[in-house]
């Protein structure tokens, strides 16, 4: 029998983070980290709420995972993310000596892959899963915010 | 006259802030942020004390500074810091809009520049300040660590 645990489950409570940051006005970015199959932290872009630019869903969920965890190393832990990690969050990533790294929708002029950021070796990093979504919420975003402008 | 407020000046005051960081038994690596003269914000590594890896002490630097400006984005500040900043670091400083940025020792493994990380075309980056100095803090800190264990 399939584990109900596959990456679209666990994508699906990252969208989830997401659509709490469209919901408050900030890019929907949205990243859960889990461990054993079970969510030890969710987070979402906050940058506009906290006016701090580090407050990107993947930095929050970082500080909370070890939080969770009570050491500073996600080894055997995933991250996915709605969005391809920018370099900010790569670089903290490849600190964190994270296992596998889950991304939706691919940044083309500001993502990791992109700009080359450097991961730690122990980490894998794959990206595409429900893609379409990430980019519609994205997407849908910045089309009501230029309107409203 | 020259002016007392030049980049030895304040790249001193985040030596202090390294040696902070020293005495507490984290890496030695200090920041400080300074607009028009003015010290705004002042932080070190407490990546251990805070089981963080995101904790070093540029990021710090970034959300305090932008707390006291009461906005994210840091134009017509410059930040100094001890050590080069690595890709973490660097990509919040992409974030940040910083208008200068000043290090001491390089990083020739890990540092933004060895590995190319991507700076706002609105950011300078220089080093070389006290670079001597902040090296042989760093080097004694990882002696010292040695021989305790």
């Amino acid at each position: 029998m399939k584990s109900p645990f596959d990456d679209t489950y666990f994508m699906k409570k990252a969208l989830q983070e997401a659509e709490a940051a469209f919901d408050k006005g900030e890019i929907p970015v949205g990243a859960v980290i889990v461990a054993n199959d079970r969510v030890i932290a969710r987070a979402h872009n906050l940058t506009e709420m906290l006016n701090d630019v580090t407050a990107h869903a993947e930095m929050q969920a970082i500080t909370a995972a070890a939080n969770f965890l009570g050491g500073k190393y996600l080894n055997n832990c995933t991250m996915y993310v709605t969005l391809e990690p920018c370099q900010m969050c790569a670089g903290a990533l490849y600190w964190s000596q994270i296992s596998r790294v889950v991304y939706g929708a691919s940044d083309k002029e500001r993502g990791c892959v992109a700009l080359n950021t450097k991961l730690h070796p122990k980490t894998k990093l794959e990206g595409g899963v429900m893609a379409d979504e990430a980019s519609q919420l994205l997407k849908r975003f910045f089309i009501e915010k230029r309107n409203l402008n």
